[in-house]
């Protein structure tokens, strides 16, 4: 196996000297149709992605392959998933997919064979989950417990918590919301104090969960909610489970109703099918909504594995991303879900994305000499058609769109005006977006003419359940993953977020020069 | 007034030889002391604009107040306020402003005094919230209402969303949350769905609001909400008021409890201040908080003619924001409010600037040959920190950043650990964020290096309450306008969005051919 650099590759060289292709010519007629035919792959769950409306022909993909073969790309995710220590900098495995599925050879570290402790963990939370669900454990007054409140942040929270949102109205329609869930992040006590004042702490499950035990703001928050729960005649200890690694001062505490373990195998941001999502969605959901959600992320990591990128999603998506970031020159990705429930999916791919490949080192720490990960944003359509989508159309940069669309919602509830029903209308516009985008408009009037030639893709699945959820989740863990692969990355550390919390504590220390103290001041800390 | 493109401008030039400013280097020492005290601007409401970690000097500056003074930004500012026909491209006048007080003359259009038109509407739905919360208007069944619902979509949804989440909790702490408040925006009818499962049908107002009314999102989640009412066996037009111009379908309708209005000079995204903020915000905090947020916008609306650079923060920040696009070639800015009452204002701001100035056309309709509005995103810090400002501290790409903070938390309740408060670590990070932007950190292993470099300003208040919220929005709002005015852009319309809605409806009427057919049927809209 081979770590190049991305611009030590053949590849490189040919992407760089490849014609642009014409998004707007291309999609016009026959043509379009032909790619929209044809441009297409097969996901897990029924699902598909559409890569018809960006800008490559069979010319681009055809030395997209070869980069693909060249980085030895999906060998590469085999050496990972089989145990390799891909994450370099911190000496690390990288196994999130075990959490999932086994896809390789047995995985045995710390002598323990690793898909088997994840597997453990998970029957754990289904039992604990089962029992508070049956009754079996109640607080101290002997009553059921009604909610779960998760207090993390990161990967603690932003995965858990899109993952909540997106099912907690399929949940309530299907009878399976067995408990309202919550989330506390934010050290601004604000966060905390608003989510203890809507919730009743007497009959609340606080899941904590830092992989390390000493994540300042999530303990901050545990005091604060411990505090509370305390001034409320309650007992701390009858209301708090941690989730956390087995060599953390978390473990086997007895302040806790139970303890769940990942280890330093997951990286946080990876983390949504590990017992950092697995102990609340469980508790929220039940344990089988949790293995639905592992079942469709599973299917994918599958298939992820196929190394012809034109029936590998994820490494398509990954591969036209790194060729419009180092060859077209584009500097965001905007992720454009067509369904309410995957209103908070795009804040977590923007942490997946951006601490993954948010770096300027390659995985043996030396500096690289092209351009790596994008800014990620995104908001729910139609919501976002009557915000920033004005830049998207006419703005002087083009942003690539990754579009999601679903053919049914998750509620069922419907109503026809002026001869369509709402689902008729969301789906209408996102196909309707893809085409503005791409096709534009001539106008006579510059201001109404839309010059088209921008990009998207799109990922359309029958509706959004447990199962095209987790296929989504791995969808786009693995596109970050090969991505990082071409950049040649390391995309499982995060050297970047420790210099402000050095700061930060200095500034708490009173131990601060310069500048910074004349901020401190500024902001009357002291 | 002359309107100049800004490469026509002799500032133009200027700019583009000046010799970059390296933050790393000033920041440091006695010189970032120095730049701390004295590159800061006061704002209102006893609020301060800091720029001292942005790449500028007083080299810079100069060239800025020069740019300032060439394009008459202020100048074009007292147009506006007075009533000059600055939305060319609709011909209409652009008097957000005029809804929170009253900047230069009186504004006589259609034979009105337009500045006594808007404060007649905040008198009307004052009354009517008054009357609301004291009993005097009940539902059928004579009781009171208890929620209000708030029906648009776009700048009827994002700016007063923002606005209430900002001070729902100081509501609560400081009694004086009237009745709890709510969204519908998304045409996914899962929306709908989700919000009326949460509220008591029975006792909720809801607030439609379009100014055409005619927007197809928003008539569709009316129809769908009016049907619950229906099959909840209540009477709609004693849950519904309208928020609409005069002119509209919805004006004066018999079918909806009032009527409140605006006009085709309040743009959606600046609408905030206006009867689509005013009769949401009042019913949900009252009347005088929502007075007090015009008050803080107001005051800071006066600040904004000064025509010195050193002296008007949304001037200072507007040019500041110019110089990095344009010359530093910065791509996007991140909007990091370390305060969780602000956790959607990013939303917000991401439209109002990118529809605002996403634009590549001028004010006359032609085509410009600069870059114009960047991508905003941006989450609350802490949050941030532990997602994507990994890409931020060490991406390949520089983004600069404006950071938000306060002195004081809303809800006032916190906890000591480690020896400090909740609240000193959120203003530790945010000051320590700062620093290591602009400074970075030397390391012999280049994973843990640190650049800096990065380019950041912040605003700090005493406390979000209605006032520094006002000033806030304000401050925005008059930033992008004098963005605008520099790029020679029409900040007023948004042409950019039709396209799509032209090809939904020929999905919507199976009126379609080529690759549209095809999305369409993809998706299985029909």
């Amino acid at each position: 196996m081979e770590w190049k650099n991305f611009d030590q590759l053949e590849a490189y060289g040919k992407l760089g000297s490849l014609s642009p292709v014409d998004v707007k010519t291309v999609m016009a007629g026959e043509s379009g149709v032909k790619r929209v035919a044809e441009y297409k792959i097969p996901m897990a769950c029924g699902m598909l992605y559409s890569y018809a409306a960006k800008a490559v022909d069979d010319t681009v993909l055809d030395v997209l392959q070869g980069l693909a073969d060249e980085a030895e790309l999906t060998a590469k995710y085999e050496e990972l998933y089989n145990g390799a220590v891909i994450n370099t900098g911190e000496k690390r495995l990288v196994l999130h997919q075990l959490t999932r599925g086994q896809l390789g050879k047995d995985v045995i570290a710390d002598g323990v064979n690793k898909r088997e402790f994840y597997v453990g963990q998970q029957k754990r939370a289904a039992e604990f989950a089962n029992k508070v669900h049956a009754g079996e454990i109640l607080n101290e007054a002997g009553e059921k417990y009604t909610t779960a409140v998760q207090i993390g942040i990161g990967g603690s929270d932003l995965g858990p918590r899109a993952l909540y949102l997106s099912l907690e109205n399929w949940a309530k329609v299907n009878n399976t919301l067995k408990m309202e869930a919550k989330f506390i992040s934010n050290v601004d006590p604000d966060d905390a104090s608003a989510v203890l004042a809507s919730v009743d702490v007497a009959h609340t499950i606080f899941v904590l969960v830092s992989k390390s035990g000493t994540t300042l703001e999530t303990l901050t928050n545990e005091s604060f909610v411990k505090d509370a729960l305390s001034k409320a005649g309650l007992d701390p200890s009858k209301h708090m489970v941690a989730v956390t690694s087995e060599t953390s001062p978390l473990a086997g505490n007895p302040d806790y109703l139970d303890s769940f373990y990942m280890d330093d195998y997951i990286g946080g941001r990876y983390s949504s099918s590990s017992a950092v999502g697995g102990v609340i969605l469980s508790l929220a959901f039940g344990p089988e909504v949790f293995a639905r959600i592992l079942k469709g992320a599973a299917e994918e990591d599958v298939l992820a594995k196929n190394p012809d990128i034109r029936k590998n999603a994820a490494l398509m998506d990954a591969l036209i991303g790194v060729y419009e970031r180092n060859f077209l020159g584009y500097g965001e990705t905007a992720v454009l879900p067509y369904s309410q429930g995957l209103s908070r999916f795009p804040a977590h791919l923007q942490q997946l994305d951006m601490e993954s490949n948010g770096k300027s080192v390659n995985r043996f720490g030396e500096p690289v000499n092209y351009s790596t990960g994008p800014v990620i944003f995104g908001e729910p359509g139609t919501n976002g058609q009557h915000s920033f989508y004005q830049l998207l159309h006419q703005g002087t940069d083009i942003v690539p769109l990754q579009f999601v669309g679903f053919k049914k919602n998750q509620i069922g509830n419907d109503v026809v005006i002026q001869g369509s029903t709402s689902q008729q209308k969301l789906s209408a516009n996102v196909a309707a977006q893809i085409m503005a985008f791409a096709c534009g408009k001539d106008d006579e009037n510059p201001n109404k003419y839309f010059k088209g030639g921008r990009p998207s893709s799109i990922i359309v699945g029958d509706q959004l359940v447990p199962e095209t959820l987790g296929a989504l989740l791995a969808h786009f863990e693995n596109k970050v993953m090969f991505q990082g692969f071409v950049w040649n990355l390391n995309s499982f550390d995060q050297e970047g977020v420790q210099l402000g919390k050095v700061l930060a504590k200095k500034v708490l220390a009173k131990d601060t020069d310069g500048a910074l103290t004349a901020y401190s001041e500024m902001l009357e800390i002291f």
